[in-house]
């Protein structure tokens, strides 16, 4: 029954993983600038390193195996999806189809953070902190990469709510995973949840972070 | 007999991995951009990047040594060249030795893409498509860290055709690897040639890509 | 006896590299550009990088676990001096302090420098130049991504000198270990005054490379 559960668990939970890959491609070929060109062949690569390039790197510190050499898929639907993105920029650039990538990769974001944090805590790696950075790592990595190749602020210096969420239920998570192993799948699945619905409000209501926690830089350089 | 043939293939292969080195850092060290200082610290330090960074990526991503910590030539040369490029920067500009290192760089981009796809198939690394990625990684890996750290706009986000030679004869070369197994050096040989050529068509009749298969990014934001 | 002056020796190592650490971080919070907004998350993750890139890079490199798995001392402390550094940037932008966290910064680099170098070394990883490479890119590694993250001008492209001082000492400390491996810690301490003190000179009196060893870029591109 549990392994019934866990399967159902598991595959819901590799379906949303290639969605959000695929919408990780997409945003991030429809974020291309407007004053720059781009070919077929560079919106694939960008489209591909923004969607595993977060996952790349987490599997490089762990030192395991990078996860799309062992499940091609990834790799073929974020290529896929760049091309999609490329030739069908007008569709996706509607806004609700814009929309609906924004809360998928709002989705992505949440799923790939929580299930890095899960597996750095199955290998031990530095708990309890370690975990929470390869969740955000995981989250943001390919992000960073996309922002920085294609020569825009990158999301870190940006105002929107886009690391917190999954920073917060990434801690949350690591929290029931120390004292309250036994939730290990159903609280993996609420953080998720909680990430995603927390990156969602922050979508719709433009969220940013309150004053108090913000700088304007006036900088000693 | 074969062998004979195997190892004069392996020479060549090796020289001119090493003259195409040279041609990578000489390059880096040419194309900072003129509102910018640079000082020959930092000249060793990007043109080392560059010549070594696709190839050390590759290697961390396939878990194996870095191929350098093995042969440190690829330093020494990466180095030396680098300086030679910062102090002899009118004899590197000048119009004809910047053409022979511009068709040396795409003699390097062919090699090392090519080669990088034979190695991380030798390892079985997610075969068949993860090969054509190593390839690409390793050949344009450090061209993107140099523009980067130089500030540049990078290389996917430009109008010529760099990097689709290589991901072309990547591709052929992985089926020609896979159902021709017994042409695996001829037909690395024919694909390093075919890329060079493709990419040599491209630079001399300053090719991009055809207006369907580019975009000119209006984009949502 | 002998003994007893290593245990002093790591003891203050490892006491200054915490400092250190805190020192990388705090500064690049301060260093972010005033056209720029950050919230406390965004700052705790570029401190974070800041402070720990370098070596999270050095160690793939060499395919050893990453340091701040094994030692979470490194991530909690930048965490917290980059969240000191967002409010307390009144505090640490002042003339003296900022000042302070400078030179910190300086011994920071230096014996983070010195320390990699130690490690490759002892590695045998790439001897004998492989070393002063994993020094170098130990000590600029974490400020190269944050420059690249912050969107500024990389250090690679900056007039100051920063990176000289750990290059030449960890050259000259590469000699020490192949020539004299009787001074391997002796020589270690004395490279990583000779950086520092280099730095400071530097910071101090505001030096950059000799003419004849920098270019204006005036380039061909």
């Amino acid at each position: 029954m549990n392994h019934f559960i866990n399967l159902h668990w598991e595959t819901y939970a590799y379906l949303i993983s290639l969605a959000a890959t695929a919408a990780f491609a997409i945003t991030a070929v429809l974020a291309i600038r407007s004053d720059n060109d781009i070919d077929i062949v560079g919106a694939m690569i960008l489209g591909l390193i923004t969607a595993i390039g977060g996952g790349t790197v987490r599997d490089m510190i762990l030192n395991v195996p990078v996860f799309w050499s062992q499940d091609l898929s990834f790799v073929w639907i974020a290529i896929t999806a760049s091309v999609a993105a490329l030739f069908g920029r007008k569709f996706f650039s509607h806004r609700y189809m814009f929309a609906v990538m924004l809360y998928l990769d709002a989705l992505g974001v949440a799923l790939f953070g929580i299930q890095a944090t899960a597996k750095a805590w199955a290998l031990g790696f530095g708990l309890p902190v370690a975990p929470v950075i390869m969740g955000v790592t995981t989250a943001i990595g390919g992000g960073l990469m996309r922002d920085t190749l294609a020569g825009r602020t990158t999301l870190l210096m940006r105002q929107e709510i886009y690391v917190t969420p999954v920073l917060v239920f990434s801690m949350i998570y690591v929290t029931v995973l120390q004292y309250f192993p036994e939730y290990i799948v159903s609280g993996g699945f609420i953080c998720i949840i909680g990430a995603f619905l927390f990156r969602c409000a922050a979508i719709y209501w433009d969220l940013s972070m309150p004053a108090f926690a913000r700088v304007n830089g006036q900088v000693h350089d």
